[in-house]
């Protein structure tokens, strides 16, 4: 009998779950400050809504497609949460800017490694109908926001716009099939500059180009100096002009948060619906690639509604959050409940004392348990230790005869006598 | 181009989710409270997971399988969160007993209808290790607190035991297929006496035995008199007396909760791998079938662990429960934002004031937008009114040369003019 979720799925334990679930929490008190509203949509699409979205090489080796055992339509779980959001915007009347985010699950047939799983959680937050640097200049501050609510301060935002990438081959190099570019130079983190020439000359470009290539794409600035190096360099190129436009509005808008940006032209980000400025959030000790990265799309949803909509998004790669937090020490998973209090007893009279008590404490709030299985009081406190729980409240015949309770602090090694009565109140001061 | 899900599996808008994410964090306070902890496990698994737990027909009418597009093993999306738990739970050492939760999607090719979907969401509580009726009256007190705190009162719990339909079965009517009579019994909701006994004749029992059926499930008690009525009927027959003695210990334990609770002997469930009290929640006005679930599954774990693990659960169904609930009328989706403030402005000079205003709102907690699109002010006035936001903030050449704000509750009609570093405490009073 297997006992294992499918390779490159995961469980998750209490500890991983209560961990997950503060992280997801920072993330979506994050969203909702900025103005954020959630929508959720099916895990899977019928596979024409996916198709030609996403690019060739995404759609034929890391999409899951089956066909539906009961029609002959061909379905796919989602491979991300934008474009079904594009889709399911497209067929309602949203007052826009609609503002949406969207935390939940994606499947990507990828070789599972350290940070790379098959099934994973992204929180993505979009703002549909804004062209304007407002739109990405928020949701980059949203980003750098929410890296530091979360605990993270050594990380830098890469930012790019396609459009100077485009602009830059287009005029220098005069490439036609910039996608392929692209595709080429976003695997930079995974294959190195030496990967990068190999794709390209896949690509059939020229060893020269090739070189011109690397040499812009090495190049990062900070940002706020040197755009003003690429407008010189490239003026009058309409695509650069507009992409550097943008960006300086973006950065001029971010105020502070501005030192957490850096300008960087090998960022290229893998989809092919990117239209605009794009970005990734790289930690600066823990080399596991993007915890983060979003960017503007104007053309995807036109795509389903028939009118063009333009569009920016920031997504959080949650698993990549956990382990990246875990490693540089900001988070641990060692809290194994959420329990506070448990009672322990000594006979059945006392259970039947314990089993209304514990009924009082979950009325008011507190979470509490109680013994299940008839086990001795030994037993019981192990079970209470084993887990962690911080108040043990005793009841033995001596509490039982007077109407009393023994309540023990197992974090602070304290122990009192109270009065049954005075219980709700004495848990909410030491709680 | 689609614009819709696959049939039988929806979207939610804001306003949809707003609701859904206030039931489930009720649920979910409901669970922590009780002493339970969060799991996940992957939304897919090895068919061979599944395959056998829930029954035939189940299995080859309603699972969504698929042959892994990359590998030669078969998938299927999960039917249930309990079969995914027990071979997570085998695959580890957790302490017993387990009280986890668990919320999250399941997936049935039902035919969709009113209260029906195929992709749903439940939201479980189980306790892994013990086999006293303490562990499923705590799961019944949980239920009805759950339903209580959800707002709703009227409701019956329908209990049964399936030693007892077994022992009664075996001893009065001497058949061999029980799961095959259970099956048919499980339909009498959808299609009432007359379909069960057309179904019982389909498993091949006689006219005079498919009678005492209908005559034995067509019984409801009040929890409290009529079990000594089933005991002076078939004493002696060890399983009967078994689902009794426990059935009456879980009322003893339910105390005042008892009243909610009627023993219904044609309650079976239609999964095969229950094994002891079973239980369903009904709600008076709302002809929906049932809100709620659980029953104790004694050998399931062991097919996995290879040891025996008694278990017992309970679940909501969380659509039927909004289904119910906005029909009663105790809930709506009206809200459409979780947006508190929207600051108008009417000039790119107010903007820019604006733009620092905000981001000090969201620092302090609020949740608060911003004009994204470049809009006449007029323009801004209509979204923030579109969407309800309670709180509207104007900027204009009054506010910025004088330092102030112009704060407007739309809800109470009422306007303030305020200065800029009193605004945090002025709407933290207001809010």
């Amino acid at each position: 009998m297997r006992l294992g979720p499918p390779s490159g799925f995961r469980d998750f334990a209490p500890a991983d779950m209560i961990l997950r679930k503060k992280v997801i929490s920072i993330i979506e008190d994050s969203f909702i400050r900025y103005g954020y509203d959630p929508i959720e949509t099916p895990v899977l699409e019928y596979w024409e809504t996916f198709k030609g979205k996403y690019g060739e090489e995404t759609e034929n080796k890391l999409m899951y497609k089956f066909k539906d055992p009961w029609s002959d339509k061909w379905f796919a779980l989602r491979f991300d949460l934008t474009v079904p959001m594009a889709r399911f915007f497209a067929s309602k009347a949203f007052p826009i800017p609609f503002k949406r985010y969207h935390i939940g699950r994606v499947w990507r047939h990828e070789r599972p490694q350290r940070g790379r799983y098959r099934e994973f959680w992204q929180a993505d937050a979009d703002i549909i109908g804004s062209e304007y640097p407002e739109a990405d200049a928020e949701l980059l501050d949203l980003t750098i926001h929410t890296m530091l609510k979360l605990g993270f301060n050594k990380f830098t935002v890469k930012l790019n716009d396609r459009r100077l990438l485009k602009g830059i081959f287009e005029e220098e190099l005069g490439l036609r099939d910039v996608l392929a570019t692209y595709r080429a130079i976003d695997k930079l983190d995974k294959i190195g500059y030496d990967g990068v020439k190999e794709e390209l000359r896949k690509v059939g470009l020229s060893e020269n180009t090739i070189n011109r290539i690397i040499e812009i794409i090495s190049t990062e600035f900070s940002s706020t100096s040197s755009l003003d190096h690429l407008i010189e360099q490239f003026s009058g190129n309409e695509n650069v002009e507009a992409g550097i436009k943008h960006l300086t509005e973006i950065i001029d808008l971010l105020g502070n948060k501005k030192r957490y940006v850096s300008i960087s032209l090998n960022l290229v980000r893998g989809l092919d619906y990117y239209t605009g400025p794009v970005w990734e959030v790289i930690l600066a000790d823990v080399p596991l690639g993007s915890v983060a990265g979003g960017g503007r799309y104007d053309d995807l949803i036109g795509i389903y509604a028939g009118k063009k909509y333009p569009a920016t998004g920031t997504s959080f790669g949650v698993e990549r959050i956990i382990d990246a937090g875990k490693e540089i020490g900001i988070f641990n998973a060692d809290k194994v409940t959420y329990t506070q209090i448990y009672i322990t007893t000594i006979s059945r009279e006392a259970f039947r004392y314990a089993w209304n008590l514990v009924k009082i404490l979950r009325n008011s709030g507190f979470s509490a348990q109680i013994d299940l299985m008839r086990r001795t009081e030994r037993k019981q406190r192990e079970y209470a230790n084993k887990k962690n729980i911080p108040i043990v409240i005793y009841i033995g015949p001596k509490e039982l005869a007077e109407n009393k309770l023994t309540i023990y602090n197992r974090r602070t090694n304290e122990r009192w006598q109270i009065d049954k009565n005075e219980v709700i109140e004495f848990l909410r001061r030491l709680l």
